[in-house]
């Protein structure tokens, strides 16, 4: 039993939570995570999964505010948090109450942001930025989160002006588990490759489906060097990004939040373009953003 | 027992065999198929495979030929059926001898295409562009034969001269069944949504990995009309593809062989650019193809 729990923080994405128990000074107590995604869970099986994981957390005789980010907040989770329509602030003041039955548990979530043209949605993204955010209050320019669904947002006086997602990282394990390229994405790292990828890719990023069963057939036709494929297949695949994603990184300054070796494939390749992104890692900024957003939000009585 | 059975000629792919028998006047006396890809077999066990599925109509007292296109003669196939390389004729004099046991059975498999540069390799439908130039053997211009992965082949006096392939098919079934667009691509089809893809796709082909996202945005910002996701998904492919491909369209004759649901897609598309796409069904190609290759290959003594 941690005594001095003032409120929690969560991730819930939709493969995994995670969380974090703060004191009065948003100092850590602990922090703890559970294979229990959004994607894995019905509305009513929230409150038990997160009780599950943090109900030995929980003082008995008051109410402990829980504050959560993510996927929990989608249309399939918790309860829904509806979208705040960009230009806006990463996160406001308010948040989704969501219906629990333990008196000791006081539920928000936060909403996601949304876009209307281009149609676009994040989840989760929005909390990160605000953590950034939080630490550099003056920053102007763009933040880039590679990912499964990369982001480009571009931020503008403290608000999300505009944002586009790509779904590179996702079509890249598509391709390298499910397509016929599978059998030439073995393991391996071609450096090189990689590089000539992002050429082929920055300068006709509209052939991307056709060069990239090139790749596949190159391996038939030649013997390629191990991992030349799967570098080959990723430098294009981030090539096209950065031909489709121009307006966001030319003549801004970029920020780079995500997994290291990802966010490094990125910055190479932008590094070419005469950008000099700015790499952050991911693991702090979630909590930092749930902190800002924990602070500025509108609780009511408790 | 069907008794004039002169040779037999064979389709067959990564999921299925198709095979006909033909009388000395090629024409058929009998149709089977079978689920017995390539991709499911070893080596050994493609005779048992073609023997399970017609060995009833092999005469017992002399030896019948088998010639067969497709991935048989790829590398994990019954016996590599080396490469041709482009410009060529689609089938020529060579086809690659296969091992059988059963002293019934004279087997060859036709040679696929490659290409160096871009590379790329076809097997299959250099069988099904043989059947076409037969029966329309001055024909100069392009052929497209949409699929799985869709090829552009360029035709010049009766030789292919050059080829692509855009792996359309398998990303729009991939996006459909495996990613979150799956959530967005339920039954129906909406043609405005096909258009309107369409046309996002060919004004911004390099765009297309976060132009699909957007499909996914819409429906959770809106509510689209039924089978509006997966028409866009596809309109986008298609329209990025053609953009793409334009050197093989734009100011040439083109025909269009595949199946006519997919091939009235791209028809509709190529006829909002000018072009005037033929349209053919692939049903008798393949075994056009195979008759013209049997007859012009040197089998030498049997």
């Amino acid at each position: 039993m941690v005594e001095a729990v003032s409120w929690i923080a969560a991730d819930w994405g939709t493969s995994n939570l995670r969380l974090w128990a703060l004191d009065g000074r948003n100092d850590v107590l602990a922090e703890r995570s559970a294979p229990c995604g959004m994607g894995s869970l019905q509305p009513e099986a929230f409150e038990p999964a997160l009780i599950a994981l943090i109900g030995d957390l929980l003082p008995p005789d008051r109410v402990t505010r829980v504050l959560i980010c993510g996927m929990a907040g989608a249309r399939q989770g918790w309860v829904e948090a509806p979208y705040f329509k960009v230009p806006c602030r990463p996160v406001g003041t308010h948040a989704q109450p969501a219906p629990t039955r333990d008196a000791r548990l006081r539920v928000r979530i936060l909403p996601g942001l949304a876009q209307d043209e281009p149609a676009d949605v994040m989840r989760g993204e929005e909390t990160q930025i605000a953590g950034y955010l939080a630490r550099n209050p003056g920053f102007q320019g763009t933040i880039c989160l590679p990912g499964t669904h990369t982001k480009w947002v571009r931020i503008r006086n403290g608000q999300v002006d505009g944002f586009r997602t790509v779904m590179t990282g996702e079509i890249f394990a598509l391709l390298g588990t499910q397509s016929v390229l599978r059998h030439s994405a073995g393991a391996g790292w071609d450096a090189d490759a990689f590089d000539d990828g992002v050429a082929a890719g920055l300068s006709h990023p509209e052939a991307l489906l056709a060069d990239l069963f090139s790749v596949r057939a190159a391996a038939l036709l030649s013997d390629p060097a191990e991992g030349a494929g799967r570098a080959r297949m990723s430098g294009l695949l981030i090539g096209a990004e950065l031909a489709a994603m121009r307006r966001f990184w030319d003549a801004a300054d970029v920020v780079l939040i995500g997994a290291p070796e990802v966010s490094a494939l990125y910055a190479t390749a932008l590094g070419w373009l005469g950008a000099r992104p700015l790499v952050m890692d991911t693991a702090r900024l979630t909590l930092t953003g749930l902190i800002a957003a924990y602070e500025q939000l509108d609780w009511g009585q408790v």
